[in-house]
């Protein structure tokens, strides 16, 4: 079901000096910056690797303010991992799957994400503790 | 220098159970499992995809003990992301470059990981809060 590990979302306090600091140290390249208002973020694709099965990529993440998933998950646990996006080629039929499983969908139903893809999160306490997004890029499932 | 995302590593307390988990769910299929006694973990690695430019796992991690990196990250923190690991086709180059930016290098040398492959840990508090690995897989820097 699962293609690719499509990204790792890293929360920031200031997404222009964690972008800054990707290129520099690890020669990283943004390839997409987004305001994603429904979900408070200001965010950063840095694309890691790209095959056939899809791109990998670091997305930064910086929350809008306090009072949005990734403000309070600063306040809460301070910088770091936030989530891992993993490629779907059909996510309507992996949250169906998925869901069938018992394992909670936040998402019931994709909505847009990073890039214009697909995406759909899991509820973190049935993926023991990672907070899990499907992704389906514009590039899969063709 | 990065060249793929190698592998998410994720706390659990019960390996067995995280591993029926993951490939009941997602599909996933264990393809290594190890000891490591001088990391203090028992792991298994899951394939979630393969490629040219090398395969991308989710590694889970049992700590052998409380009094280890894992079991202290369980105690401190529950069950969720303990590290990301990137691959890099030299990691002796990789990490005298980064080490010449300023980053903390929790290993000054490279050493055994997971299938084979040398691996170094950045420090976190450097990284933006996420225990950054590098990992060259015994395919890579060929």
């Amino acid at each position: 079901m699962l293609t690719r590990i499509d990204h790792v979302g890293i929360a920031c306090h200031d997404l222009a000096a964690k972008i800054a600091f990707y290129e520099s140290v690890f020669g990283l390249t943004v390839v997409s910056m987004e305001v994603n208002e429904s979900q408070g973020v200001r965010e950063a694709m840095l694309q890691v690797s790209g095959s056939p099965a899809g791109n990998s990529y670091v997305q930064l993440l910086e929350p809008l303010g306090p009072d949005t998933p990734v403000g309070r998950y600063l306040a809460r646990r301070g910088e770091g991992v936030h989530h891992v996006g993993y490629g779907v080629a059909d996510i309507t039929a992996a949250l169906a799957e998925i869901g069938a499983t018992g394992v909670r969908l936040i998402d019931e139903r994709p909505r847009h994400g990073s890039m214009g893809a697909s995406i759909a999160f899991l509820h973190p306490a049935d993926v023991g503790g990672v907070l899990t997004e499907l992704v389906q890029a514009v590039a899969d499932g063709r």
